[in-house]
C-alpha cells in the first residue's frame, strides 16, 4: 500500500507540474506587452508614426476623416451650420465672429484645416491650443509669448491635427495631460494631475479642451475659469468679478459673454459621471479588434455605436436607450429655443429703450445686467456638445434659469421707458 | 462484475428517487397557498377582516399610521401646510379652496379624516370616491346619483379608509379596478383593464386615483381627461375643447385650472416607467417577513426605504442615490417656485390692466388666455407629488412652458394699457 501511496502522490505532483507548465507556456504565447515602444520619440507629434506600433488604435482613429456615417440628430461631428439651424443666434451674438459662421465641428482630424477657414479670423496663435499636436512644444519653445503671437504668424508649426501625443506619453503610452491651462487650473484648486488615477485621466485628457475658457487680457493666455466653481453660476460670478465681457451687443449694448464647449463642466454631478463614469467610457468605448481588446479613438457621439458604449452597462434593446436618449434632448432642444428666443427679444426691448431719449438709465442698465446673465445661461447649454444629455437636470435648470432672467430683462426694458 | 452492476444501478435509483423525496417534502413544509380566503365575503370592505387573513400585510398596511418617521424633504405622507412652505399658492389660487387649506396629505389610512375635515368643503359625494373602500358599493347602490349627492349627505356611508378590497378581488386576491373613471377613461382608448398582465395592474390600481380629473358638468360624474393624451399639453388641448374652468382669479379674472394630482401622467414616459417599472415596484417593494416574501402595503416616498425600492436594480451606496434624487428635486423645486412667481406676475400685470379704463381688450384676453395655460402648467408639477422624479425631464420641460408664457402674459398685459 505504501508503494501504491507513493507512486499516487508522485503522479499527482507530475500532473499538477504539468498543469502548470501548460498554463505558463499559454501565457508566453500571449504577444509581449508592451510593445516595442521605445522606438517612438519622446518629443514625437506625428499620429502616423504612433501608428505604426498601434496599428488597431490608429485604425479606429482614421474612422475620425470618415463623415459617410452622418450625424446623430444633436451633434456628431459634422459640418453643418447651426445659424441655419438656430437663426436667432445671429442676432443674439450680433458683432461678434460667431453671428458670422458658427458650424458644428466636423471632429478632432478636422482641426487645422477647419481653423484656418473660419471666418471667424482667429486673431492669436492661443486659437491653435487645441488643434494640433505640435502646440506643446510651440509653448515650450515660445513659452507665454506663445498665447499672443498673432495667428497666421504660428500657423506654419503646425501640420498634425489632434492626435496621439495630446494624451499619451509616447514612451510609456500612459495618459497625460498637455495643455498648461487644466493643469494650471487644477493647481489652482490644490490638485495635481499627475497624481490623478487612470480612471480619472480618462476625462481629464478631454477636460484639456472641452471646457469653458477665456483669455487674459493682453496676454491672451488661456484660463480655465474655476475659481468659484465649475457651475455656470459659479463660472458667471467669477466672470463678474473680473468683469470679463466678449463682446458688446451692437443694438442692446449689453456686455454680452460668449460661452466655449463646457462639456467636461456640464458633465461634472450628471447621472453618469456621479457614477464614476468617465469620458472615455461613452466616447471611446472598448471594442475588439482580432484577439485584442482596445479603446476606440473614433471620436464621436456615442450613439453612433451605442452596444459598444451604452450596452456595457445598460442591458436591453439600443433602439429603447436612443428614444430615452432623444427624449430628454428634444426637451432640452425645446427649452434652448424658448431661451433663445426670449433672449433676442430682451436684446430688440432694450434696443428699443436705448434709443429713447426719455429712458430710465437705470433701469436700462439693470435689464442689460439681466440679459447678460441671461444670454450666459443659454450660452453654456448651446455651446456644450451634448443637447442636455451630459447633465439633463443641469441642463434644464439652467434654461430655466435663461428664460426667466430673459423675460425680467425684456420687461424692465420696456418699463424704462414708460412715463 | 454483473452482480456489483446491478446493486450499484438500485442504489443510485433508491438515491434518486430519496432525493426527489427530500425535496417533495420541503415543497408540502410551505405554508399552504392559497390561504382559506374563502372566508372573506365578495362584498367585504373592512380591512380588519383581510387582516386576519393576511396579518403580514397588514402589518405592514397599519405602518401607513405611523407619522413618526417624517417627512422625506419633498413630500412623505406628513401632513404639512403647502401655503406656508411656498405661499405664492395663496395668489394663484385666490378666490378657490386651495388657497384656503392645502396640505400635504398624511397618506391614505387618514383619507376620510382628512377630507371631512378639510377647510375646502368638497361641495358633492364625488370627493369621497378615493377615500374610501366603501365607494364601490354605493356607487352600484346608488348609480351616477353618487356623485352629485351632497357630500356631507353621504357621509354615513364612509367608514373604512383606503385599504384592501380597492385593489384586490376579496375571493382571489387578484389585483382589480374597482373605480369606474379609469375603466371608462381605458375604454375610450379601448383598452379592456380586465386584460390586463400583473405588471400593469401594479401601476393601474394606483392610477384609479393619482390622476389629474374633473367633474362633468351638472353631473359631477368623475372623468379622467385623457381623449387628447396623457401629457400636459394634451390634457390642456382636451380642457380648451370642452371649455372646462375650475375657477374665475377674482383679481386677474382668468378661467383657472387647477390640477390634481397627475402623478400616474407624470411617471409615463420617465426613466423609470419605461423601463417597465410599476408605481409598486418602488412604492410598494417586496419585503421578507420570517420566511415570506410579500409587498409592503406601506405607501410612502421611497426614500424612506431605498434598500427595498432602489437596491433591487441600483448598486452602490444607497446615500449616493438618495443624493441623486434631491439632486433632481432641488433642480425642479427651483424652477417650480421661479414659475409659480412668473405666474403671480402675471395675475398681478393682468389685475392692473384690467383697472385701467384705457385697457386693449384684446390684449387683455390674450393675457388672460397666456396666464390660463402658463398656471395649468406650472400647476402640473406642482400638483404631481415626486417633486419632479417620477420624469424629470417632462418636469423641467413643463416648468420651463409655464415660466415662458408666465412672462409673456405679463409683459402682454403690460403692453395693453400703454397708450
Amino acid at each position: 500500500m505504501r508503494r501504491i501511496a507513493a507512486v499516487a502522490a508522485a503522479l499527482l505532483i507530475l500532473g499538477i507540474v504539468g498543469v502548470s507548465a501548460y498554463f505558463a507556456g499559454m501565457r508566453a504565447k500571449e504577444p509581449e506587452l508592451p510593445p516595442p515602444r521605445a522606438e517612438i520619440s519622446v518629443e514625437e507629434t506625428d499620429n502616423e508614426v504612433f501608428g505604426r506600433y498601434y496599428p488597431r488604435e490608429y485604425e479606429s482613429y482614421k474612422k475620425n476623416y470618415d463623415m459617410s456615417k452622418g450625424p446623430s440628430v444633436y451633434g456628431g461631428s459634422q459640418e453643418r451650420s447651426n445659424l441655419e439651424a438656430y437663426p436667432y443666434m445671429k442676432t443674439l451674438w450680433k458683432g461678434y465672429g460667431f453671428a458670422e459662421e458658427y458650424n458644428e465641428d466636423r471632429g478632432h482630424v478636422y482641426a487645422i484645416e477647419d481653423v484656418k477657414k473660419t471666418k471667424r479670423n482667429p486673431p492669436k496663435a492661443v486659437c491653435w491650443t487645441c488643434k494640433s499636436t505640435e502646440v506643446p512644444k510651440a509653448i515650450r519653445e515660445m513659452g507665454d509669448a506663445y498665447y499672443s503671437t498673432p495667428f497666421k504668424e504660428a500657423a506654419g508649426r503646425f501640420k498634425t491635427p489632434v492626435g496621439c501625443s495630446d494624451c499619451h506619453d509616447p514612451k510609456t503610452m500612459q495618459l497625460r495631460i498637455t495643455r498648461p491651462a487644466f493643469i494650471e487650473a487644477m493647481e489652482r484648486e490644490g490638485k495635481d494631475v499627475t497624481k490623478a488615477n487612470r480612471q480619472e485621466m480618462r476625462t481629464y485628457v478631454c477636460a484639456q479642451c472641452h471646457v469653458e475658457y477665456y483669455f487674459e487680457k493682453d496676454t491672451y493666455k488661456l484660463h480655465f475659469p474655476w475659481e468659484k466653481g465649475k457651475d455656470p453660476e459659479q463660472v458667471y460670478n467669477y466672470y463678474q468679478e473680473i468683469k470679463h465681457t466678449d463682446f458688446t451687443h451692437p443694438d442692446s449694448g449689453t456686455e454680452v459673454l460668449k460661452g466655449q464647449h463646457p462639456d467636461y463642466e456640464m458633465f461634472l454631478d450628471g447621472p453618469h459621471q456621479s457614477r464614476g463614469v468617465a469620458c472615455a467610457d461613452c466616447h471611446m468605448p472598448y471594442i475588439v479588434q482580432g484577439n485584442t481588446k482596445i479603446s476606440s479613438h473614433w471620436w464621436t457621439s456615442p450613439l453612433k455605436h451605442m452596444e459598444s458604449s451604452c450596452g456595457v452597462c445598460h442591458r436591453g434593446s439600443m433602439e429603447e436607450l436612443r428614444q430615452r436618449v432623444l427624449y430628454t434632448q428634444d426637451r432640452t432642444k425645446d427649452l434652448l429655443d424658448r431661451a433663445g428666443k426670449a433672449n433676442v427679444e430682451a436684446i430688440n426691448a432694450i434696443a428699443e429703450a436705448a434709443k429713447n431719449p426719455r429712458v430710465n438709465k437705470n433701469k436700462l442698465a439693470e435689464a442689460r445686467a439681466l440679459h447678460r446673465e441671461s444670454q450666459w445661461y443659454w450660452d453654456w447649454v448651446s455651446a456644450e456638445n451634448s443637447m442636455g444629455f451630459h447633465n439633463p437636470q443641469k441642463a434644464m435648470n439652467t434654461l430655466g434659469k435663461s428664460l426667466d432672467l430673459a423675460s425680467r430683462a425684456r420687461d424692465l426694458a420696456r418699463q424704462a421707458v414708460q412715463p
